[in-house]
Order: C-alpha cells, then sequence, then structure tokens
C-alpha cells in the first residue's frame, strides 16, 4: 500500500497521518448523501453502523461527512475524503431520480465512465414484476454502472452498491435506507474489505441483562482501567448492558486465546444476569431458547406493549415452536373477555395493578394452554398518570406451570422509552422465573 | 453581510453557492467532535436537532461533519468550514480533561486568547456543591473561555457553552451531551441566531400511502422540475412517500400563502392516497382518526407480525379509544382456538392463504366485537418459503360491519422488512375499505 500512496501523493496529498499509521492501518472515511440529512429530517444511524463495522474490521476512521444533493459540493466531499482516507464509503443519493447524483459524482472523480449493467437491469425488472408494479424509465438509470466497478446486488431495494477502485484509492457507493444498506455490508462489503485489512479485530460480547449500566460498570472498573489487548467496553442497551471484549491479532486463534480468558472472568462476576456471550444471539432468542430447552410453551398478554412483545419474541424465526400466541388487551373490555380477568379486580385495583398483572399471566396460560405465559400493564404516556400511579408505572406478571408472580417496574423517558424498557423487562423475567423454576425442580429431584 | 464576506474572500475564499443564495441566506454548519461517534458507538442525534433547528430558523445547512478528539483534524475541520459557511457549530468536546480540546482549537482560530470567567468558574462550583461532590482541578479548565466570546450558561452540566465573533464569522461550541446541548440551544442559541436571520423557512408534508416511490415522482415530475421557491421533495418511507413542500419567505403567513396552493394541487392529484397532509400525524393516527370520527371499534388478528401490527396501532397515545385489543396467531391451535379459523381451512388452504386470513379477521371481529377488523398470515422468512408460497407471500384481511375481504401481497426484503411492510399495507388496507364503506353508506342515503 505505501508505494502507491506514493503514486497518488501527487494527486490527492499525503494526508495527515503519522509514519506508523500510514504502515499498518488504512483509512476509511464516510460520507451520507442526503438533503433529508442536512434538513435533519432522520437521523444519520448508518454512519453509527458503518463506523462500528469499519472499528471492527481493523480500518481506522478520523471523519465523516454529510453533504446533500448538490454535484458540486458532493463532488468537493468526496474529492477531500480521497485526499485523506484510502476508502471512502459513500451511503444514500443512489435512487432514481435526477436528484440522485452520487454514482455520477464518483464515477466521474474515478474517471469510470457510466455502462449499461446488464444483470443489475434484469434485477431491478425482476424487483418490480414480482410486486406487480410497473418499472418506470428512471429505474433504468440504476443500472449503469462505473466501467469496471464491482457490482453489489441489492436483495432488498433496486440501486446495486458499487466498488470503485483505482490507484489504490476506493470508493463504495451503497444505497441510503438501512434495511438495504445493513445486508449488503454484511453479505458483500465485509468480506471485501477483510481481505484488505491485514490482521484481524476479534471481538465476543458478554450480554448481560436485568443490571443498570453504572452497576455493571462499577462491578469491572478495575478491568476497564488496566485493559490495553484485549479491550472491555460497555454498551448500554434498554434494559441490557453488553459488555464487548475486543483483541487486535495475527489470526482469529490468537485473538480468541486473548479474548478467551476475560469473556471467562465477566462471566463468572455476572453469573446468572449473563443471558448469552454470542453476539448473534438476542435476549429474546436467549428466552426461547431455554424454553425449547424444556419443551415448554409460552404466551403472552400484553395491554400497554400493545403487541411489541408478541413482536419482539417473533423477531426471530423460528419462534414458533415456542411462541404459541398471544392476546393484546388494550381495553378493559378485551382483559375481562380475552383472558377472563375479574371485573372487580380491575374496578378494586385498576388495570395497572400487580392483581390485574397477575390474572393476565394466569388467564394467557389457560386460555393458551402454555406452560409459561408472561403479562405487561402500565402507563406509557404522556397521559394517563396519576400522582398514585404515574406515567411509567408497569406491572409484569409472569406464570410457570400454574406458578404466578408479579413484580412493580418504574421506567423514566418518553412513551416509546417506558414501553420498550417494559417488553425488556417482561422477557428478562420471563427468564429469571424459567431459570428458578429449573433450579426448584432440579432441587426436587436431587432432593 | 456581503460586504463583510468580500472581505473575507482573502483569508476563508468564497465558497461555492450562487450570487442569489448570497444575497439572502447565511450558512450554517455543523461539526460534532468525539471518536464515540467516530468508532460508531453512539448516533449523532445532536446533528438532526441542529440541523431541524437550523432550518427552521432559515439558516442554509449543506455540511455535516464529525472528527476525533485530535488537534489538526478538529482544527482543519473547522478552518475548512470557515471558508464555505458564515456560522460553524461544534458540539461536544468540551469536557474537563486533557482529550478535550474543541475550545482550545476553536479560540486559537479566531485569535482569541483563553481567560478564566469567574461567573462561569462560580457556576461550576455550585454544580458541585449541589451535588455533594468534590470538584477536580480539571473542571476549572472548563471556566476558561475565550476572550471577547459571548458565554452561554450550561443549567444541566459544567461546560458553559460559547459564541465567538470575528469579522461576520461565527462559530458557536455546545456541549455534546443532547440534554445539555438542546436546552441551551433553546435557551441561548435560537434567539441569538433569529436575530441574525432575515426571514424563514416554511414546510408541509403530503403523506401518501399505497403507492411506491417511483409512480408517485413520476406523476409530479413536472412540479420538480419546475421548482425553485417552493420546492417539493419526495421522501420513501415503509409503505409511504412523503412529498415535503418547503418555502422560504419574509414570514409565516407569505410562507403558507406559496406551500398552500402547491399542498392544494398534490392532494388533487393523489386524493384518497394522501392520508393526511399535518406533518406531525403519523398513517395509525390517521386510521384511528377515521375510526373514532364514526364512532368504530377495531380488532386486529396476526400472524407472521406476532404483534407489530397491535404495537403500532398503539404507538400513540389515545388508541385506547379506537383499539381494543388483537389476537396474536402464531400457531395454528392459536387461530383455532383464539379466533375460530375452520381446521379444514388450515388443512386445505394452508395458514397462509386468503381463505385464512379472511376467518382470521371475521374470528377477531366477532370475539372482540369491533365494526372493523384486521387480519395478518404471510411469510416473513428466512425459512419456510416454497415455490408456490414463497417468503415474502402475505395475505391481509379486512372486515367492515360483516363484509371481509382479503388481499395478496408479495414483499421483497429480509424479515424484518417483510413484517413491517405487512404492516404498513394492512394500515392502508384498513384505511382504504373503511372509507370504501363510508362511501358505499353514503351513496345508500343519498340514493
Amino acid at each position: 500500500m505505501t508505494r502507491m500512496r506514493e503514486r497518488w501523493k501527487g494527486i490527492f496529498g499525503a494526508g495527515g497521518r503519522s509514519a506508523q499509521e500510514k504502515e499498518n492501518t488504512l483509512t476509511a472515511e464516510l460520507i451520507a448523501v442526503g438533503t433529508e440529512l442536512l434538513l435533519g429530517n432522520i437521523v444519520n444511524t448508518n454512519a453509527a453502523y458503518l463506523a462500528r463495522q469499519c472499528a471492527s474490521l481493523g480500518l481506522a476512521c478520523y471523519y465523516q461527512s454529510v453533504v446533500g444533493d448538490n454535484a458540486a459540493r458532493l463532488r468537493n466531499a468526496i474529492a477531500a475524503a480521497l485526499k485523506r482516507s484510502d476508502i471512502v464509503i459513500l451511503s444514500g443519493g443512489l435512487g432514481p431520480t435526477s436528484d440522485d447524483l452520487t454514482k455520477e459524482t464518483a464515477a466521474a472523480l474515478m474517471k469510470m465512465p457510466l455502462v449499461m449493467d446488464s444483470r443489475s437491469l434484469e434485477r431491478i425488472r425482476r424487483f418490480f414484476e414480482n410486486r406487480g408494479l410497473e418499472m418506470t424509465e428512471n429505474n433504468r438509470k440504476q443500472a449503469l454502472v462505473p466501467q469496471g466497478a464491482l457490482v453489489l446486488d441489492n436483495d432488498n431495494g433496486t440501486a446495486p452498491g458499487l466498488i470503485l477502485e483505482r490507484e489504490g484509492k476506493r470508493v463504495i457507493l451503497l444505497p441510503g435506507p438501512p434495511g438495504e444498506l445493513c445486508p449488503m455490508f454484511e453479505k458483500s462489503v465485509r468480506p471485501y474489505l477483510s481481505q484488505l485489512c491485514p490482521g484481524i479485530i476479534y471481538s465476543r460480547t458478554v450480554k448481560i441483562c436485568g443490571m443498570g449500566e453504572s452497576k455493571v460498570a462499577s462491578m469491572i472498573q478495575e478491568l476497564i482501567d488496566a485493559q490495553s489487548n484485549p479491550t472491555v467496553a460497555p454498551y448500554a442497551k434498554t434494559g441490557e448492558v453488553h459488555l464487548r471484549v475486543t483483541a487486535r491479532a495475527r489470526d482469529e486463534e490468537e485473538a480468541a486465546g486473548l479474548v478467551g480468558p476475560v469473556v471467562k472472568e465477566l462471566e463468572e462476576r455476572f453469573r446468572d444476569r449473563v443471558y448469552t456471550t454470542d453476539s448473534d444471539v438476542t435476549l429474546e432468542e436467549a428466552v426461547l431458547h431455554i424454553l425449547r430447552e424444556n419443551g415448554w410453551k409460552l404466551s403472552t398478554a400484553e395491554s400497554c406493549t400493545g403487541g411489541l412483545l408478541g413482536g419482539r419474541l417473533t423477531a426471530a424465526a423460528g419462534a414458533s415452536e415456542v411462541y404459541r400466541g398471544g392476546f393484546i388487551t388494550y381495553s378493559n373490555k378485551a382483559k375481562r373477555k380475552f383472558l377472563g380477568v375479574d371485573k372487580e379486580t380491575l374496578q378494586r385495583f385498576g388495570a395497572v395493578s400487580q392483581e390485574t398483572a397477575l390474572e393476565m399471566a394466569l388467564g394467557a396460560a389457560q386460555r393458551a394452554k402454555t406452560e409459561v405465559s408472561v403479562s405487561v400493564t402500565g402507563i406509557a404516556g404522556p397521559g394517563g398518570g396519576t400522582d398514585e400511579k404515574p406515567v411509567g408505572l408497569v406491572y409484569i406478571g409472569c406464570c410457570v406451570k400454574g406458578h404466578a408472580a408479579a413484580r412493580e417496574y418504574r421506567f423514566d423517558g418518553n412513551r416509546a422509552i417506558v414501553r420498550e424498557s417494559a417488553v425488556s423487562a417482561a422477557l428478562t423475567l420471563v427468564r429469571q422465573c424459567v431459570l428458578e423454576r429449573l433450579a426448584l425442580e432440579r432441587d426436587e429431584v436431587s432432593g
């Protein structure tokens, strides 16, 4: 790479990195294209996603930027990025309209004329055919690609991704919608970049539920302070904390040898709170896994979360083996009719009460005929709160083989955050109740 | 301003804007400072917030960028921004540690030496005192301000905000945490910028459902081509297209006069497909609104979406007036037991069929006793598809006052996209069926 960079110096400048950095690390830079980003109508989540990906690949990222759909400014932004970085990753501006200029501008800068790519054209045709929609002339434009570019299929939209290489510099063009960008990165860009990066970055994640970030951090402070390789970094998610253990090494074996002992230490410290050490496993998958192993079925009864808990349980394929179904009982009528909650319970204790949560969980388990059930009822806000029962008050009930328990929670935040927190807490409670029940059954057997 | 800019030309360059833009509009540019942004550990929500604020003030924003806590790169980024923009807003890097360099770098570039600000020092002292914490020597650094700068009190943290002015250029420094940045912007920066901006930017959004982006674009191509003030810009969302009509004017009244006729023209072109012209109203709110107006209740029956439709309907507070509840029938057993779907229907046509969707919708309406119900059953993938019934095949049923209909859809994309598309399509279908029914009832009355 060094020689390549020397040759480019005259055209693009040498960049501002140190001699050591130049030897070892490729630099990548992100440019998001879109007027809606400049107007603040959408948040640039692609930048965070791509930055994490680059970091995990060992690419150094020193700049991110956003420009609108304007040829001159876009050209300046790409040219500036090429001067100081080895790889420029652009997202957005690949759409069918005349506003979309990213491909045209990048191709012109890299001196690669646009040609029709018959494979992309055919894919786009099929895309419209499958939807029973008419393909407009606009969409043909999306099949034009810079001559010599690598074309990346888009499995979730029309615009193909593109990789343009020229004298040691690389421009990668990705579609803007995250639902298209992320799968394309995973499938095509990550493998491509992995080949370029010497050495590897390897990480494993210890995922913890039912414990706050400060508490987790305080339990590993001395590990964080002492770290060099591997490093331990906490990431807070709603209702969860993920500890990422990352090592840099020559190969995966060496890296795994560095990371393994730290993961083991973290598992010992957090014990039952650790629901997985597999980066790909989500909390809902961990819950479904325990139930599947024991042949138990699950049902849900939701009030304030309105179906989000069911939605999250079914986000993973294969939930159907375990999750039989659920009841969205948003009204009191539905709580009584769908779940058999007692009218008197609702009148005396209210819909948001431990008693109602218990009856909801029992009703769901009985009616869906499942060993395990979980219920959520609460005040998500913004309205509906009182001094006695403020916004954020949520009761979660769980029933395992006829034994039901319900717990009170108080969440901070807006309606969306309260609901999301309640879903996480419900999953955590199911996991905990099932583990306790299994421990009890083991004790009975051994006793 | 023109004269000011002329004087700066020699130092900072003239930027790439047209003569007309130069006359009327101040330009602002955003720079976020922080390694955690470059690593993708946090999402740059400050940029979206500040961009919206700038747009609403009539400032033109052509660039956003992110740099790390590195003196040379930060200096280059600020210098480049000052060359092309009138106002540079920096966020982050005002903390107490030696990593935090934003203030030092900006002050050096603006040639303003740092001096101790006794008012800020006193405020920081009180901040720690109120919390029973000891103030460290580091925090004294946060009370250093560029000589001659406007100091903005931070009501939610220690670092004061700063406004540096010099020969027509302005650098605004804000703390990075959104909980400090947003209140400070509202209280101090917005009033400051308002005084500088002669006009406003005003926009309205026409939201369209059940029509693809290219089709929408092709129906307004000549409006887009002819636009100057107001402009029309399409934004695609899953199952929806939003057309934003934006005008620049002296005041809101003038802007509304420019935007109104274009919004009316778009409403005439897209008729029933327009579900709202209010930026704040979502598709689910529009659906709930029509039902509420007619005193009708809604229930749901979900298979492949697993509760996401209910979750979306209840995302808005106040859904409880209309949405009675729903059934998540993820298994065939649940479809039969919760909704009374016929065993033979499931065996003969399969769980993913028009017939099952119809019976699910009818069952939900009957059991929840609602005038309107909607059902979703499909193959979200990644597994479970066959040649005859591929991944992405979804049937959506809708029942309005005993009349049920079901429609077939074929969605592309991964599991999450198929499910999200199905939720949007279900909302669109409910809206359409209800509108048709209302038209029929009107015809009957008038006939």
